[in-house]
Order: structure tokens, then sequence, then C-alpha cells
């Protein structure tokens, strides 16, 4: 009986880089489905629920994916709603990527030992894989600043991570790199999850500190979030600190996505979210 | 060679549904198309008849689905007029499932005898599922009466099947349950094949008709169209009638849907409707 | 690892005849993108590139397709421009198969000696295959004419041509049967590529003109575009000359697409256009 993973993707064209990952991680078939919404998904998730004895619906699973994480948990939260009793297949949340590249991230500065009551502080944190990484090293026992140019944003993150999440995350702003400079004064650990191309801090805000033992960039554009950073940097030490970047978990991440896609299909009763992601990644390590 | 399934379906999403039967069926790849129309599907049926030697053409075929069967059946006649000479490949029409749930339904209410000479009433039975049933039970024999709200609706499906389909069906309009009780007085089958939770009988419209010998239900979401069925109902007897609910019947429905993929890979020159798969359902008793 | 092929069509639907190709040339799985725009298509270009390792990437490719041939140059544009480094994947150009249609009239062509020197007239040539069987005519050596109704319409073709792909072509107007008579009055070899239905020219235009040599026509719906010629002509002598209609090189062109679909899982790094295509249809000789 063939694997068959449904893409629900809220993008215009289902993302390419899932599809890929899927096929390699062991799916036999993936049917993407695009500007997928809460509303629409009902006959979908229900031509995948109805079909298959029940011995045999582990073969069939949904994958939610595509750049807007809030339509993302939206969907996910409709699609538990059509399951019923045995009428369920297995889910994975990876809108962005948020999950799988949040998991690396963390567990690659795991590596170095354990994150529990240090300061860390996600520079421009409050998109998918900020919030994501946020919740888990909150998890984790570190004490999670997200920091935003914007108060209100930052602090809607965290309300939002308290209420969905139930974990608390502080809110910070900081507008120019001197903001973010002192915002991290104290701090053990970064990590910067800003857009492509902008930089939030330069080398000398943070080579001379020595409270910083973690350093790590998710920006796949150069110049990256941190300058002093290089994309490849794997665990390297500079100035006395651990550097990762993109390139340096992207290996971890992509293997993760599809480690995923292989659980998928152990059963027909998981949903694979930032707990369970993030638990995967960490039998990784 | 790889079977290549090409689903030109009406709704916006080519549905779950089909492809994982597809799939479940012998397919080894199903391409779904979305929102098509019978002036929009041209290219698509060219490039599959223009595309595979003469001997290979059997492993590529078309499925017709969707929820809309009047847009169904006018794509397969535009399906076949593109065709010509040795130029086509096979075609199999399931809108809404109408095919292979009226089959699944009948050749259920056949393994208790004959149909010929019985009285039936197929109850809100103006959809793609009643209309398809009135066609396989009046040609078994049976008296046919299509029962909706509208008698204009009823008479428009009659006239309809006169027309296509070469069998005669008799209208009917019954607004309540009274009316449909009413209706039923004399019948010898009740088929109800109504929208999701409306009730259409009460259990003391039938138990207790000394008449009624057989009640199925093709419902699948309670409340029932016909009070007193149980959705799991497999030709149960319940006061004296057999009984058959819409999962009694849907493991059939399944099992038949994927034989009929199978089969259409066998040669291409196969057109896949009613009375082909009526009688293939026919086949599997 | 799977070979995924990636479809960027530039129409409604992905073409259903590259699909089936794509599957017949070893294509694991095809996945169908429509209404590409050179805008719409950057994170599908990622995602092939990003998601595999250096020694897997060849696994990878994309195909562009659709009927819109400008459309088609601007997407294999804008794909090369997201390639750099090693993040690349190989990529084949053939909007309405007119590199495919096009190299296998020509090579069947040279089946009977070269076209060096040869005077060259593509009727109605101005469309995706007369433009690129001028391309391969011209660098066979060919001296080679562009005939439209539109002198304009040529003349821009031909400027196309020698701006982009460095031949000379001539552009000439030619609005009737009579017009055409005239111009192949001289001509070695006519290609007739216009639109269904249209005949550009009967059988006396040409069946008593010593100068001609061979008459290919690529039409294939009747009437063709060159009276006194069948579609299923295959380097047949009528009145002297070497005759080719549309079926009867129509096996080469399904050969070599699905050769070229084969070769694009060879490695990471080819752009299979013209030169390339034409180059492979040249080797199956």
């Amino acid at each position: 009986m063939k694997k068959l993973l449904f893409q629900l993707d809220t993008d215009p064209y289902p993302s390419v880089f899932d599809t890929v990952v899927a096929y390699d991680g062991g799916a036999d078939h993936v049917i993407g489905f695009a500007d997928c919404k809460p509303d629409t998904i009902s006959p979908l998730v229900e031509g995948a629920i109805f079909t298959r004895a029940e011995k045999d619906k582990k073969n069939s699973a949904l994958f939610i994916g595509g750049s807007d994480i809030n339509l993302g948990e939206s969907i996910l939260d409709s699609v538990r709603n059509i399951f019923f009793g045995k009428f369920q297949v297995s889910v994975m949340l990876d809108s962005n990527g948020c999950n799988t590249t949040a998991s690396a991230a963390v567990v690659s500065m795991l590596s170095s030992g354990s994150l529990s009551g240090k300061k860390a502080v996600i520079l421009a944190g409050t998109g998918p894989v900020g919030t994501r990484a946020a919740i888990m090293m909150a998890k984790e026992g570190a004490e999670v600043t997200i920091s935003s140019r914007s108060h209100e944003r930052s602090a809607g993150v965290c309300k939002h991570i308290k209420a969905k999440f139930g974990v608390v995350v502080q809110p910070s702003e900081a507008k120019s790199n001197e903001d973010r400079a002192k915002l991290i004064e104290n701090a053990n650990i970064i990590l910067a999850t800003g857009a492509a191309g902008i930089q939030l801090l330069s080398p000398e805000d943070w080579q001379n500190n020595p409270n910083i033992e973690i350093i790590t960039d998710a920006n796949t554009v150069p110049p990256l979030g941190i300058g002093g950073v290089e994309m490849s940097d794997k665990g390297n030490e500079r100035h006395g600190k651990i550097i990762w970047g993109a390139l340096g978990f992207g290996g971890l991440k992509l293997s993760l996505q599809r480690l995923c896609i292989e659980r998928l299909f152990d059963s027909n009763d998981q949903v694979l979210d930032v707990d369970e992601i993030f638990k995967i990644a960490k039998g990784m390590m």
C-alpha cells in the first residue's frame, strides 16, 4: 500500500522544498494543494480519513506548510476538528519550516550543554522560526527574550506563546543596532531570526562580551543578521564563543524534516507540531 | 510502462477521496486537475491520446469526478468527441461517487433477491446517487419513483433519465414526513439519498408497514435520513425488513471503485458510466 | 533517490502531453505547476536547488513548458539567474514542443543529406516550431527565409533570432497562396509550420518545380498546410520530392523528448534549449 502525503499549503504554489524533502523522507506520492484555508480543506481531510481500512490509515498523512504560520495553525485546528474516533490520519505542521528549522538550531546549541538557567535573546524573533525556537528554549529552562523593532509585535507574540503553548517569554523592543547591543549585554545565548539581508549586530557588539557563550544566525542570504558569523559555521569557536550559521545546522534541519515525514507513516494518530518535532530532533543528537 | 490516471475534477481541488482510491486501485500516478469544464479539457485529453504507441495507450486513462454530475456528464461528452479512430483512452465517470455508491447500494439490495416487479421509492432522489440508483433499479425491473420536495425537480430528473438513459422512472412530490409516509405505503423498497442531517421518515412511518421489504439509507452523517436505521446496518433484519446503512455497503463501494480503476487499464477503449460500473458491481456479488 | 521533475508550465493546466512523455522518459515523479511567470517561480526553483546534497542534485530537474515560448524564454532566464555556484539543477525548455518538434523535423530532413547551401523557406514560420527550425537549419548552413502574412511579424522574429541566437534568417511577407508559390520558386526545401486547418500551398504550386527537393509539413489536423502532403509521409517520394508529414517524424519527436528527459538526470548542470536538444536529436540519427 502506497504512502500518500497530502500537502496542504497556504501559498499560491505548494512548496517544492517540502515536496522534495517528503519524497526523500519516504512518501511514495506527495499530492500538493495550493491556497489552502481553514474553511476549504474539509473535503481534502475527509478524503484522507474515509478511504482506507483502519489498519491501513497510517499510510495516508497530511502536511501543513506554506509561509503563513498563523494560517497553518488555524488549518491544523480545522483538521483536528474533522477527525473523529478512529477516523484520523497523522498530520505535521511545519509552515515556513518553522518547527524543523527552530528544532535544528536549538538542538545544535544543546550540543554544547544544557540551556537551563541561561539568558537567551532572540533578535528579530517574532517570525515563525523565532517563535518556535523561543518555545523550545523556554521549555529547556532558558530565560528567553524576544526582541523586535516594535514592542507591540514582540508583546503580541509572547502573549500568543503563553496562551497557546503555556510558556513565558519576555518581549522587548530594540529599534537600532545600539538598542540590540545593549539588550544582549547580559545574555548568554543569541539567536538571530531576522529577514534576509538586514544586519542586526556588528562584530564589535559581541566579540568582547564575556557573558556570551553561543551565537546562532538562521539567515541564509548575506549579509547575515550578526556581523562576524559565517553561514557555514558549525559550532566553530570565534572569539571564545560557539558559532552556528544557517548552513551549519541546515543539514540537520533537512535530516529532521525527512525523519518527521518517515515517522508520520508509523501510525495514524500523530500530530507533529513544536513539541513532537523538537523531541524527534533531540532524539537525533 | 507506468499506469497514469488523469483526474478531471470539476471542483476547486481534485478529490482526495478519488486520488486515494485510484492509487489503491493500481494507478501508478494520479495527476489531478481542478475546475475542469467541457471547454477547457481539450489539451488534457489530447495529451493523453497522442503520447503513447497504440499498444501502450491502455496505460493512460481519464477519471471524471467532482461534485457536479451534470458538468461531469458534459465533460464525458466532450472527451468522447475528441477521441477519433485509435486515438482514445479509457475513461470513467463517477462525479460525487454517483455510479459506485449507487451500484454498491443496489447490488447490496439485490443480495436478497431480484428487484423485478418491486415497487421502489427513492426519497430525496434527485441527486447524483439517487438518479444513478433509479436507472439501475429500473433496469433491474423495479417500478421506481423518485420523490423530491419539488415536483418540478423530480419531474426534470425523470425526464433527463428517460432522454439520456432510456428508462422510465416516476416523479413524485413529497414536502413533509407525512407526505413521504403516504408515498411509501405501497412500496416494497425504500432508498434514501438526501442531504446530510435531514430526517425524511420516522421509525413509526415504516416499522409496521408489511409491504416494505428493504430499506437502504445512503447518509453518512447522523441523524440519518430514515429514523431507526443504523449507519452500520449491513443487511440486518429490523422489524422484519432488511436494512442497509451507508457503512454497511461502504466497503463494497470502495472495493468497486478500486476495481473500476484496475479495469480502466485493461484496454484503451472503455467508457465506464452507469451501465458498465453497475455491471462490474454485479460481477462482484 | 527518486528522480523528480518540476514542470513549470505557462498555461492554466500543466501539459498532459509533457507529463506523459516525462514519465516515459524516466522521471519517477512529475510535479506540475500552472500559470508560471518569471516573477512567481523563485520559491519553486529555490526548493529544487536547496533540498539535496551536491551529489544528489542531479535527481531534481526543471522542465519549462506551455504554449507561450516568449514567456518560456523569460522563465528560463529567471531560473538561471536564481542558480549560483553549485546550487543549480538541470533545466529543459520546450514550450509548445518547439525544440523537440523542430529538431525532429530538421533531423528527418537531414537524413537525405546536408542542408548546407540549400535555400529553405519556412511558411507561416513565426511560431515556436518555425522559429526553432529556422535557427537549426541556418546553423546547418542553409539560407533560411521565414514567411508570414505580416512582414512586421517575420522581421520581428528574424531580429529576435539574430539577437538571441546569433544566426541570420531572412524575413518575407506572403499574404496569399500565389505569394507563397512565388516565394518558393527557387527554394530547395519547404517547411510549413502554420496553424491547424489552413492550406498554404496547393499541390500544383510545387509538384512541377524542379528546384524543390524536400517538403515537410508539421501540421497534425487536416487539411494540411501543403496540399498533396499526407500526415503519415515518412520521407516518401512524391513527384520526385522527399515528403515528411507530422506523423512521419512524430515518433522521432516523442523519442527525442523522452531522451532529453532521461539526459536531464545525468548531471545537475545542463541547460537543454535549441542547440543542446538539436544536438541530442542528431545523435539519434
